[in-house]
C-alpha cells in the first residue's frame, strides 16, 4: 500500500507492506484522513518520544475490508477512535495510552489495522471528508465541554481561541446544546465566522478591555473552555463567574506566569484539565453529532500526493477548519 | 459590655454598648472565642477593606440570652456560623458575603447579636473552648475536603501544611472518614503530632525528594487539600494521580510562579478553589463532628485580658492548634 512516511529527512509517500488484521482487529480501507496540530508538531520534532520512521495521522474515515472476528463490520463505513488503550479509569488515561499515529501506524495510508472496538459507524449525514475531520477534535471537544465542563443549556459558555479545530467543534456543541456561546480570538475574521455559526458575541483579545466589555454586556460566563493558557489564564480568572469552571485542554501560550491562586480559592473557581477522551466519550460524541447534525468545518481537502503542502498550511496556522487528506 | 477593639493604634479592651437583638436575630453571651489568621492579618493591616474601629473574632461559643422571635433558642449553648449572607448559589458566595468580625462585630466581646439562622447547638462532646475553636476552621475544612474535594473512604488524601488550624481539621475529617491520610510540613514535630492523630505518613517538604518518596511508598494521592500554593503547586501537580483533585483554600507562598498547565490537561487534574462554606456546609460539618467525636486541637487558652499575647502567638506562627480566648 502507499503511506506517507515521516523520516528524519522529512515526509515521503512510499510503498509499504499492507497490514493484515488478526482476531480482535479490523482493517479499514481509508478514504480520508485529517491533520491535527500534533502531526505538524511531530514533523517539526516538537513532541515527546518521536520515533522514525512513522506513519502519522490520528483521524480517518473508510470502509472495513477485513474483520476476522467481527464479520458484521465488513463493508461498514467507519470512523476510528484516535485513542488506543485508554485504561480502566474514566477520569484519566492510563500509562500505556497512545494517540493513533506514531508510534502506532496512523491514518495517512491506504489501510490501517485497528482494534475492533476502536471503530464506530461514521455519522450518516457527513461526507467522508467531514467524518475524517471529526474524531480527534470531536472527542477532545466533547470531553472538555461535556464531561470535564459538565456543560448544560441555559448557561453562558466562553470558548477561547476560536480559530482552532477543537475550539470550533466545542462551539458547535455549545450551540447544539442550547447554551449561549461567546468566543474570543485575535482575528476579527474568525470571530465573524463564529458568529455565523451561532456565537452571540465575540471578543478580540488584542483589545485589553475585552473582559470588561464581555462581563458588562453578557455577565460572567459559567464555563470557559480554553486552549490558550499562559498569562491569558489570569484574564479568565477575572472573567469567570464565582463558582464557575474553566476547562483547559491546551496552552498555546505555555505555562501560566504567576497564577493568582488567591482568586482561585476566593472565587471558588474550578480549573479542570482535559485531554482526548474515553471510548465512551467517543461513542457519546458521535451519537450527539448524528442527532444534532453538526458538521465539522473543512478548510481544504488535498490529495495525499500534496500532503506536504497540507502540513505547511498547519505550520503557518492558515486554516479555519480541518485540513483533510484524500487518500484514494 | 467589654470588647477587644482594634483601632489604628492597636488592640484595646474597652467598654462598649451592649447590642440588642431584634426580630430575626439572637444575642449570644459569649464564653469563648478563637483566633484565626484573618484576625492577625487585619491587625497587621494586611487584609482588604479594613475599617476602624473594629471588633474582630469569627469564632465563638456561648449561650443565647435574647431571642425575641425564636424563644426556643433561649438558654441553648451554641456555636456561630462565621459567614453572613452567603447568597443564593451553593457553588460560591455572593457579592455581599462577609466573614464575622470586621466590618460586622466579631466574637471578641461579651455579647454578639447574630441572625437566628447563624446559630447551631454546640456539639455536646466539646468544651466551650473546643466548640469555639471549631466554626471557621471546621467549616473551611469541611467544604474544601467534602464538598469541593468530594472525599471518600478508600482513597489516599494528602493534606499539606499540617501545622495550620484548617489543615489539622481536614486531617481529622480524613481519618474520621476512613481514608488514608498523608501529610506534609516543614516541621518534623508537626508531622509527629499528625501521626499521633492518625496520619499514616508525613513528609518534610524541606527535603527536595519528598514527592518521589511519597509516591514510591504510598502511590500518588487521589486528593490533595492545599493551602501553600506558590511554587509548591508544581510539586503537587507532580505528585497527584492522573485524574486526581487538588483543592486549594489558601496560598501562604502567594501566586504560582509559572504553573505547568500542560500537566494540568495531560494528567486531567482538577484544581478547585474553596473558601469558607455555606450554611448547609456548616450544619453538615457539625453533624459529622458530633457523630464522629472529632475534637479540634487547642494550642492555648488565654483570657481576653491577655488577647494581645494571643495575637502575638499567631504572628509568630508558634501555635499547633487553635488559640482560644476565654471571654468571661
Amino acid at each position: 500500500m502507499k503511506a506517507l512516511v515521516l523520516r528524519e529527512t522529512g515526509l515521503n509517500l512510499e510503498e509499504v507492506p499492507t497490514p493484515v488484521a488478526t482476531d480482535g482487529f479490523v482493517r479499514v480501507r481509508l478514504s480520508a484522513a485529517a491533520l491535527n496540530r500534533r502531526d505538524q508538531w511531530i514533523r517539526e520534532g516538537k513532541y515527546p518520544n518521536i520515533v522514525h520512521p512513522a506513519i502519522l495521522g490520528s483521524d480517518g474515515c473508510g470502509v472495513v475490508d477485513m474483520a476476522p472476528s467481527a464479520p458484521s463490520l465488513l463493508g461498514q463505513r467507519v470512523v476510528i477512535d484516535p485513542g488506543l488503550d485508554w485504561g480502566v479509569r474514566e477520569d484519566a488515561q492510563g500509562p500505556t495510552y497512545r494517540v493513533l499515529g506514531m508510534p502506532d501506524q496512523g491514518t495517512l495510508a491506504d489501510y490501517i489495522v485497528t482494534p475492533e472496538h476502536n471503530v464506530r459507524p461514521a455519522p450518516q449525514h457527513l461526507t467522508d471528508a467531514e467524518a475524517a475531520a471529526l474524531p480527534l477534535a470531536g472527542l477532545t471537544a466533547w470531553r472538555a465541554l461535556m464531561v470535564q465542563g459538565e456543560a448544560s443549556a441555559d448557561t453562558t459558555i466562553l470558548v477561547t481561541g476560536i480559530g482552532g479545530g477543537v475550539a470550533g467543534l466545542v462551539a458547535d456543541l455549545v450551540v447544539a446544546l442550547g447554551a449561549r456561546l461567546l468566543v474570543t480570538s485575535t482575528s476579527q475574521q474568525k470571530i465573524e465566522a463564529a458568529r455565523e455559526r451561532g456565537a452571540i458575541a465575540g471578543f478580540l483579545t488584542t483589545h485589553s478591555g475585552w473582559h470588561k466589555e464581555l462581563t458588562s454586556t453578557y455577565g460572567p460566563p459559567d464555563l470557559i473552555v480554553d486552549s490558550i493558557g499562559g498569562a491569558f489564564m489570569n484574564d479568565l480568572f477575572t472573567v469567570i463567574r464565582p463558582g464557575g469552571t474553566i476547562v483547559s485542554y491546551g496552552s498555546t501560550l505555555g505555562p501560566v506566569p504567576s497564577l493568582g491562586i488567591h482568586r482561585l480559592f476566593w472565587k471558588q473557581i474550578r480549573l479542570i484539565g482535559s485531554t482526548m477522551g474515553t471510548p465512551t466519550d467517543f461513542t457519546n460524541m458521535l451519537e450527539f453529532v448524528e442527532r444534532t447534525g453538526i458538521r465539522p468545518r473543512i478548510d481544504t481537502v488535498l490529495s495525499i500526493h500534496d500532503a506536504e503542502s497540507a502540513f505547511d498550511r498547519l505550520a503557518r496556522s492558515e486554516q479555519t477548519g480541518k485540513v483533510v487528506i484524500r487518500i484514494v
